[in-house]
């Protein structure tokens, strides 16, 4: 998964932006950095903001070319942060990653560009496309490994797609009879109580039942609430009397 | 746009990664932060890494408490990038992002834990649901700051995307104070009716807080639900004695 995939830095100033990468990469399970003409590599600046991701950093490809960097890849998307005014085709992330996970077989590079410069216009020649990661149109100073975060995140989430699951429990939920059984007991209760109002029940009774149909209830948490509702009926037996 | 939202950072320990979160956030347009009793701040070494988001450093807001700190919030989401085995209602990155655009009266906090240990189960009750941010489940260190970001990426591109909004929810939801209170009401009257075990009150008031936060009531129903503990109050003071 996302094997066929490098995130290629170009011209890194900075060695901690080389580790954050790595560590930003690893997390989203992305493995393959390609380093051009880094100002300093190794270095351990860059080893300790990896933090744990220093295996990427040893595996790190340099390269002296940007067209070394991307040899194999039928698939080239530059970033940008900025709004460029230029006839590049262009695509927001998302649609990157999209692309990506519609072809599983190709080679993909990502390049990034310098951190205050980014890709010249020679390097952006080499793009397929220019993908716009958004930003505040009045600060769009996105920090480069930030930047490898967002792309990592979205390749991730689109791999994932169906896999991500929708709140599974653990718990078993309670069954509609169970919740009905509830909602009787809370009705004897509340009218038990002299709360419920007798000009408009169903309107409590409907409240609360929205409410808690809402909330999904498992069998536990059933249990919990019939068992205060019985201890309130213990209350209100010792009061002796019973009606209000 | 994204006025409404908060991100607030519990118990940071790196004043790095307070900079760099606020360099994250303004990047993407969204401009209130909130510390949870940072270690250090304000300091050098923030206001380095923010990098021109200075600003949102200045005006950050610095409590002594999480309650302080989503005081008037009506949604309040945990970030975590681990797997956690609870029943709190799970979301990701994108549906709470659209959650957000949905409700744009709303203030909305995502919180965020300490560096190396996330979240306590104290704070989550307070979460009406878990953010899980996907992550290698070999290599889960995703870095505070670049949490944050993917989070405020998402923010900004669900925000543009959907401009037309709709679905605008009749009622005012509960804010995080009147729910904190609400709860404060069920603890004591579940210790007056007697059905608290004082053995291990915290595993009952948890369970019964996760399952309300999952209904994310909103005020009409928080109303019906304080008037009914008032009621058995009053049944159980008209029992005489108290304790059982």
């Amino acid at each position: 998964m996302l094997a066929n995939v490098r995130i290629v830095l170009v011209n890194p100033t900075h060695p901690g932006n080389i580790g954050a990468a790595a560590r930003a990469m690893k997390v989203m399970c992305l493995e393959r950095l390609v380093l051009v003409q880094p100002r300093l590599f190794p270095s351990a600046e860059a080893t300790a903001l990896a933090s744990g991701a220093d295996d990427l950093l040893a595996r790190a490809r340099v390269c002296d070319t940007l067209d070394a960097a991307i040899d194999s890849c039928g698939l080239v998307i530059g970033a940008s942060a900025r709004v460029r005014n230029l006839r590049w085709p262009k695509i927001d992330v998302r649609d990157a990653a999209a692309m990506v996970a519609h072809r599983p077989e190709a080679d993909v590079a990502f390049v990034f560009g310098r951190e205050h410069s980014g890709l010249t216009n020679d390097e952006l020649e080499r793009c397929h496309y220019l993908m716009n990661i958004p930003a505040n149109p009045g600060y769009s100073s996105l920090n480069l490994a930030a930047a490898v975060q967002v792309v990592a995140y979205e390749l991730m989430m689109t791999q994932a797609g169906s896999q991500v699951t929708g709140e599974t429990t653990g718990e078993d939920l309670a069954t509609a009879t169970e919740l009905n059984n509830f909602y009787d007991h809370l009705h004897r209760v509340v009218l038990d109580i002299g709360f419920l109002d007798p000009d408009s029940p169903r309107q409590l009774m409907r409240r609360l039942k929205l409410l808690f149909n809402r909330a999904r209830p498992d069998r536990t948490e059933i249990n919990i609430l019939r068992g205060i509702l019985t201890a309130v009926e213990g209350v209100n037996r010792a009061r002796g009397s019973g009606g209000v």
